[in-house]
């Protein structure tokens, strides 16, 4: 299955306990589009969060995102990866 | 040690050959600055490649791409990750 990066900004702040409720309700809405989200990493000082996905398409992971509330700004098709 | 990803962008049209030369470039300027590279994520489409480092600043990685040949847009310290 195709793997994608997203990033996420304006989460300035985020705190680990935040995180962990953004990555719980990415996975609660993972299913009904078929995506995994494997990692998620974030940096609080410039509210940057990055999540790296296997799904079906780019616009199951938007979806997805969606359902859980917190719509992306990029998701990037990593089609190479080292 | 604390991790990093960064971000570069440009790369539109990378091939996988070309992407193992970057990060054996990469991995060839760890040692002097004690970064490790770990993980290189790249969108061919748009350009973008990700990665994913463990280093002891912000600088260091900044140097270590630079003296790989191929400088950075962006690097986040992600402090978080899930």
């Amino acid at each position: 299955m195709p793997r994608y990066m997203d990033i996420k900004r304006g989460m300035t702040g985020i705190t680990a306990e935040q995180l962990d409720e953004v990555h719980r309700a990415d996975r609660a809405a993972e299913r009904e589009e078929g995506v995994h989200f494997e990692h998620v990493w974030a940096d609080p000082r410039s509210g940057t969060v990055f999540c790296l996905s296997e799904a079906p398409s780019e616009e199951a992971v938007r979806r997805a995102h969606e359902r859980a509330g917190h719509p992306v700004d990029e998701i990037h098709p990593v089609s190479l990866s080292v």
